[in-house]
């Protein structure tokens, strides 16, 4: 069994581990950690964890102790030296945070502020999307574990934009988040009263998941991507949809667009790409690891529209994060992550 | 392994059979029937399902052909001829419908209008509520599956009244229940405009359900017990919450009720007496097979407030109708049923 | 026009005072104020109003001066002060808190935990529930604003418990509310992603609104009532339904209940009987300030059941905090009242 | 006293229509009819209008004989024999329909399937978008009302293109409505918990709409625009959110674009222009005819965002029908307009 700890475990993405590790059968749960929760069992934060997991929440030094993986779900900034730590202790170190996505450190210090503390592990780490970057994770020891929309749209897009059938520039994303991606404090955008019945965009072409999509979307391409980047809070607690438009290359047609997106995901287990005439729903990837795209072109203006859809808790947080576990030991790549999503 | 079939496989309670019987470790899906969507996928209805089950609902016939167990979930008064018809071929039969439910056919003509096809099956009939009727229930064959406000409200106020500690008289039953409730077909009360932002009370103290509780707590009583109850309508997918008032019996004390109920419930997976100070909370128990119970007493009336809350899927309906499979069938009770909820 | 200001107007309750005295006919918004905000506009605070309410917020002292009328929106204990100042200035004050709502001080110091500063003015004050106490109200200086809770309950058993149709003993109360009656600051409990698809019970038969509830009953019946109150907190953003339970007397029938209602309430405008056979429902009267009433029994058990439903932000405070000051100041009693709640 | 009447007053967009008319201080609602409902009271319907609206739903040709104006709130296709009877009759006949929307035929059986039944009157139609056409409107007989996307783009990008600050070609609206949109009537998308939690895009590239708001683009361009519309269905209520995306000419700053804006709607009461750093919010405009407008501009790529929020009942349908009343009648266009939006 690995033995896996989870570093700020009472966040929603860290409590969406312990969940999730609770139905692995590899895996099990050793060591979690919290800061404000220090000394109190975690099914106190959550009840509805009562029975399930009760284990009380320690240190992040006792995590690393107690554990062969180490899932960091830290707010930004606060990875690199857990990182180093778990390095020099041999321990696999999963990030939920941003330090190391980012390949480029001018753009880490353009969008997050800070430098590199440790320019030799970020060396060393790799960018956790398995379904496009799969075999850079294998046996990995450091791994930066994507954002959420930053899984959901370069997964929409990568086929098309890979085999050449739409434009590198012009792309853009308009994507609907669920609440629990703004995390578990509260605050006068998420109190209830003010979201409920409320829809709007924020951080309008600035949101700091721009520079990981290109990154992502450039490797795929072989060649510099820029796109335009607006997300949307949603009043639903779990979901990204984003709603991706890319100018089609002359000539592209939607039958070579399908093939190409069969040919990349049809053995993708988590991808289920839906048949023509059905569109992408969050509700339908709800507490699954999922991510359903949908595909469509609209052939009055030449515009491919790929959707996708993902619980961003799960295959945009937590379930990804178990997938690369699953990847860096070898073990299988599904382990504990066939969930089945309510139908309602 | 149990072959298990769903007959209404594609209605929300047929439907959630299906998705909890998929990660069963002693049983699996051999047939599913639906009346409207025959010769269709399951996972066309709800594609949630997609990948995971794919299956073409057939006729009730092959259900029964193909199967140990059947489970049905048909509107009610549809019920008794498939009894009959799994009875007669050595089938378990599980009826999630309100057929076999009353052991009196005086009450049944009175609630539903109907009389008993076959006097003898019924007779035969248990009522499925295990942490009351446990031992009734093992090895049977026909299995009447409790309704979902008829589970909440006996487990909440039984260890009470089997010790005496409030009076049977008056007891009050304020429920609250998920839209899931109200089943799959749309309906003006359950259109999203109007029932989002909304909240009433409905068929106030004529309710179906009123007799069926009358006879787990009479039971449980040993005496007669009538009660009021009135259930109301969330905008919520899932859940029952159940808030039961009862006069206090001459003396009788928090400790005397707190230990009647640990007595009675510590053994119980599938029961949670929240501590003292919490109160019970649908979002606990969502998508989980838990019953969670707080007791809470107002010293200034005498008065004793039992809450439960369950997921009326789950609890309240496929999940319990699991537990009593596995009942049926001598296997481990908690057999796929240790369902751990989300946090959010 | 009578000139109005408002102390704490970026709380729930200020805001909406501020939305319906723009649209009354007979009275001004001279004057805001907010500790937080002062210096702020208030459409800075509720981009909703820009436009329509782009008044800078003051001090107290500035809407004490400017005012004929202060209403008051301020934590409890806040109140008592600034009544005398107003009190002193000849000014008419409202409040919207708890303070003067209690006539004996040992309640008060026994529910609230402080005692009353200015005995003298709380013997003037009065308990503002127009359409229980309507004459006391006329002409007066100090108005206690009842509660949310404690509007809809006394309103939905008056005319029974007046007429001796219900027993004095044994009543339940069980409430539900919309989140906006726990205020405009976000906290664990309100935020988003844990209320959202919850439901439960809170301050379990020891609310605050329970000795208020009380005094305005017990007035009615002119004897002494308890009552057991259970408040809820519902997944809505606004309204309260009060379901009511109480033993019927010996021999009382619908119909005299009925009778009894139509004579208290039909020459009220803001309470809507509705017929046999109709629930109550939050969202029928939200934004509005009409109270719904239903009347139920249940022949089983002799139990009466009347079900309220109130917007807890207009009837339940800011509507009725009109209402009153209309009374005070001797005109049109639902002047800026007649509010047609939307539909859906 | 304008004599208003409304045809379909039992759907949304009628009853909606009821209610604003109710106070309007310079109309008065003479007649309402309903094929589903009539003989019944509109209150019957919706309770909410209880003792507001409880006139009885006649027929259509009784609506036409009592009222100047007559609204129509009916299927398509329905609208263009009775506007003949209007016109005939000497009346003003304002459509909420899509029938006399495109100036087009070839357009309109295109998308709609039909063709001009009258085509002189087709002729004399105006299309009531008053912000961007109101000269044509005032005075006029027949009037086209506007959609709600259809409101809510054009308005988001005219001021931007009227002025060459955005490039007519690659304009992309994604847009998200409230359910309210979808209509009264009950269907599986819109049954509460299938829609509960969910949030997909329908009509993708193919909505009705499109050919409607090319029109009101390309006058305003003065040139040919076609541009890609992708709707989503939310889980709300009310509102439109349409945030437009569109490619900026050569050299056009944030400075230019503001200042068109201020220019074309400084004098607009119905259009806020947000502040820089604000986002439109459907909530904010909720029950209210304002149509809010941020804009914004992604430097990187050289993109325009223009995000507009409306009531897709109120400024969507019902408030700009009475704003298109009021400008054919010639009196003040904000009569019974200036509603004051909830902030919760």
């Amino acid at each position: 069994m690995i033995r896996a700890g989870v570093v700020g475990a009472t966040g929603y993405a860290g409590a969406e581990l312990v969940r999730l590790l609770s139905g692995h059968p590899g895996a099990e749960l050793t060591a979690i950690s919290s800061v404000s929760f220090e000394g109190k069992p975690l099914s106190e934060v959550y009840p509805a964890y009562c029975h399930l997991c009760d284990m009380v929440c320690g240190t992040q030094s006792e995590v690393v102790e107690k554990s062969d993986v180490v899932f960091a779900a830290l707010p930004h900034g606060l990875s690199q030296e857990l990182a180093a730590e778990c390095y020099a202790n041999g321990k696999v170190f999963i990030d939920l945070g941003a330090d190391f996505r980012l390949e480029n450190e001018t753009e880490y210090k353009e969008w997050y502020g800070g430098s590199y503390v440790h320019p030799d592990l970020h060396a060393l780490a790799v960018y956790g999307l398995p379904e496009l970057f799969r075999e850079k994770i294998r046996g990995k020891k450091i791994i930066a574990n994507p954002g959420c929309y930053t899984t959901a749209v370069p997964l929409a897009l990568a086929p098309a934009l890979r085999n050449g059938l739409i434009q590198k520039e012009g792309i853009i994303a308009d994507c609907k988040s669920g609440v629990t991606g703004a995390g578990r404090s509260p605050g006068q955008k998420t109190h209830y009263p003010e979201l409920n019945e409320s829809m709007s965009a924020y951080k309008v072409a600035c949101h700091r998941h721009t520079p990981e999509m290109e990154q992502s979307l450039s490797r795929v391409a072989d060649a510099p991507v820029k796109l335009t980047f607006v997300p949307h809070l949603l009043p639903v607690n779990r979901g990204i949809l984003a709603t991706c438009y890319a100018k089609l290359t002359d000539g592209a047609t939607m039958e070579q667009i399908r093939k190409a997106y069969h040919d990349a995901y049809d053995s993708e287990y988590f991808i289920r790409l839906l048949p023509q005439g059905r569109e992408a729903d969050i509700k339908n990837v709800r507490c699954s690891n999922f991510c359903d795209i949908s595909l469509h072109i609209d052939s009055r203006t030449d515009t491919f529209i790929a959707i996708s859809a993902i619980d961003n808790m799960v295959k945009g947080a937590a379930g990804q994060a178990i997938q690369n576990m699953n990847l860096a030991f070898g073990i299988e790549e599904t382990a504990g992550l066939k969930l089945f999503p309510p139908a309602f």
